[in-house]
């Protein structure tokens, strides 16, 4: 049988040392998985590309690195205790448990976002759905928080209940008025977070696309309830030309495709609620194309009045077409001032801005762009994932790949290793990424590192020790050219510079 | 009452925006932490450099990321489920629970390490010990595991019983085989990991020495039982000439203080088990006198034999002296093949490397260098806080500190802030990390900086307008020198390079 596309990844990234189940000796857990010393670097990269252009190059994004066990008030505040859940069905039989949309999904192909539990349960008994596994029959539809859930201290009472973060968001309201007043910072602006959140998955499935632990990268970007539309012209300026293609709601009642659409156009007809909406929309989409994903599978769905979140003005997702379907690559929504007011009241606390200019005091209104590390991994992985006849490669951008240069002495004698060696440290010393290799024939090294996208790979030779130079290959077009030893430096400087 | 250094650090950290206590508007919770912009790009830059020296410069150190939850089988062949654990007690009037020997120690003012639970309830009823709030009577002495329990999927049964790590390096152990695999590694080599590890700690103290919720930055270094002190000249060379002060075995008994040694006199007295664990001390102590904590305040101390871990041949802590005493700022450990064994043996796994040589199969032995990130930014901002008459400031080297150059207007005139604003767009590109400030007095602009230890602030005024230069303060001297607009990058690229 030929092997999906997700199976070749899958098996290409535990054999390379990319991504592997965690555990593995103790044959894993589902949803969580490790990442080997590429896995790590394509990680690192990633996440410094994000954080360099959404924070380090914005005048007005603030930075927190929250605590991830929460105590338990926070997550009744933001509503998670009673709101996170899944509906779950078991079997009687086998005692499997299923999570009851992806059953229904799986089992008669139709679509269930946005469900309530009694119409899921009524699907169910309608279609008669039993357990795929055994036949056996279904208790009824149950709902599941998928919190992970702790306790801190020495006691298990319900005072010392906590919660693993299933989002990196709550920590920025509870922390916004801390980082206001440091940072004396007046509005708009934004605080943003990177790290892990957690969800106890009741079937995580698709390698990366649905896992229990996983990294988030989120923005709250806090703005003036009167002033949604006030993007500065600077801003205005980076996003303006973009054109992409929308599935607005009526489009999706219509079961129409998406329609491609100019920035200015979209903010003309006013399909987004706000123009801030649409700017982190379209700046995040297009940080996704500078990434390396693939533009032809990307396509920005505005969420059904019913699968949108209670908070929501308005959400879109940016999405992806993975080899398993059209999914969420990255969340936009527009929150309102839920959030800050729940922690408002349920901390006592005020988490209000004194506006000095008009004296009142107002509570923002944040737009979020939320997204999931790993999704966008697994988006890039098949966006650049390629078969050629001799060899398969991945087609990174060269300052997103996870190793940067390969240095191979073509021979196994002392005095190529020596200057390879050398060649090395001069590198590293530039905080280079090095992968070093002496074994194995010098095609079979190259196809080695291709396989994990390395975009160059140096060869020190026989003429290296007659004129200080070597070749440096590129992994696209597999050609080679010589350079002097003393030039690699400026060369890899302009060549794998972070854009 | 004067306020001690620690007080006043914590105090400055919550009022900056650097450190403060996490889910702050509930009342926060004892020993987690937040960071705030300031405190985040600080632990960036130091774990930055931990990965730059000790993964990407050195040839075989390969990094991963591992599930920060993992199954209880995981920590049963580690031995965590029995044996990590502190000795408490329970006031049976008020019922606030204590650790004993933290209890002991504050009430008896004597040292309790590697005491047993049978001795620390001796040394209660000896002297009489009573509950320090209330003078309640103390319950008998029990053990308490400081994982924190939790459970993956559906249902709260023993065989989905997880825990959060309480350190990264049994990940490491995990995955020892597939990466040593993946990468083709050979002896010796290390694998790296960076991430949060969790201990339910019965009593949180002194800031951030003892937290519930922290950073790790392990090696575990893979060496072949016979050749552990086989080091390669060209590392050992880096770190022949460093002298430090040692506290062995033979002084602790002789309650004698640490004396000073040479690296090279440390191998031939054979003080230390082999001389790769010397070595990851040695190069580790250096790391930490470059990252800018006072080598005078260090010094490296042996375990003695009844507090060192059961599976460690020898132990090692560089200590450092806080504001409350000597404590461990790193570990190094030498754990002989203990874990791999123990892992093998659960799992089931060959966890041993083949030689083709000697054709024979191994375990490899492990040196284990472990810090925390937490320990290191508190020594390190005990060792560079200063008062001065005028100003309080951090001394941070100028590659570690927060915020590299601070961008100032002179006064809020339009023309000024256009040219700065521009010249932090021109910084930004090249990822210096800036901080903005148009308001307040250019005096008043300047301590602040100091206070979170800026190295760098440009000063834009009206000669700006007339021949494009600015001014460039220094945060130690305070001294000002001109320089035209064009010459910034060079300056900051020579003076904040990353060493």
């Amino acid at each position: 049988m030929a092997k999906t596309l997700s199976d070749k990844l899958v098996a290409l990234c535990a054999k390379r040392g990319v991504i592997f189940p965690s555990a593995e000796i103790y044959g894993g857990v589902a949803g969580f998985y490790d990442y080997g010393p590429v896995g790590v670097t394509l990680k690192n990269r990633i996440r410094e590309f994000w954080r360099s252009e959404f924070i380090i190059k914005m005048e007005n994004i603030y930075e927190i690195e929250s605590a991830i066990i929460l105590p338990r008030i926070v997550w009744e505040a933001s509503g998670h205790v009673e709101s996170f859940t899944d509906v779950l069905v078991e079997c009687k039989k086998c005692h499997t448990r299923f999570r009851a949309d992806h059953l229904i999904q799986d089992t008669l192909e139709i679509v269930t976002d946005g469900k309530t539990i009694e119409e899921l349960a009524e699907i169910i008994e309608t279609n008669n759905i039993r357990c795929p596994n055994c036949k056996g029959e279904l208790t009824s539809a149950s709902k599941f928080n998928l919190m992970f859930k702790t306790f801190i201290g020495a006691t298990e009472k319900s005072e010392n209940e906590a919660y693993l973060r299933p989002e990196t968001a709550q920590a920025i309201f509870l922390d916004f008025r801390r980082i206001q007043q440091a940072m004396r910072a007046s509005l708009p602006f934004g605080i943003a977070q990177i790290g892990r959140s957690y969800r106890n998955e009741i079937s995580p499935r698709n390698f990366l696309f649905r896992l229990r632990e996983f990294e988030h990268m989120e923005i709250e970007f806090f703005v003036h309830p009167a002033q949604k539309d006030a993007v500065p012209e600077d801003l205005w300026e980076k996003v303006k030309d973009l054109e992409v293609s929308i599935l607005s709601i009526p489009l999706q009642e219509k079961e129409a495709p998406a329609e491609r659409y100019k920035a200015t156009d979209l903010f003309k007809q006013g399909i987004f609620s706000c123009k801030w909406l649409l700017y982190w929309t379209l700046i995040s989409y297009d940080w996704l194309v500078r990434v390396g994903i693939d533009p032809t599978r990307m396509r920005i769905r505005q969420h059904m009045l019913n699968e949108r979140a209670h908070y929501a003005a308005d959400c879109w997702d940016i999405e992806f077409k993975y080899s398993f379907g059209w999914k969420e690559l990255q969340g936009i929504a527009d929150r309102t001032d839920y959030d800050l007011k729940r922690h408002a009241k349920y901390s006592g606390k005020n988490l209000n801005i004194h506006l000095t200019d008009e004296n009142v005091k107002i509570v923002p209104h944040v737009i979020e762009p939320s997204s999931g590390l790993e999704r966008i991994i697994q988006a890039l992985l098949e966006s650049t994932y390629i078969e050629e006849p001799e060899r398969a490669l991945f087609k990174f951008n060269p300052y997103i790949a996870p190793f940067q240069i390969a240095v191979f002495p073509l021979l196994r004698r002392d005095n190529l290793i020596s200057i390879a060696r050398n060649i090395c440290d001069i590198l590293r010393g530039e905080n280079f990424l090095i992968l070093y290799d002496e074994k194995g024939s010098i095609g079979r090294r190259y196809r080695r590192v291709d396989e994990i996208g390395v975009p160059f790979a140096i060869t020190i030779d026989h003429q290296t020790l007659e004129d200080n130079t070597v070749t440096i290959r590129a992994r696209d077009s597999m050609q080679q050219e010589r350079y002097a030893i003393q030039e690699l430096i400026d060369f890899f400087k302009t060549h794998l510079k972070f854009t």
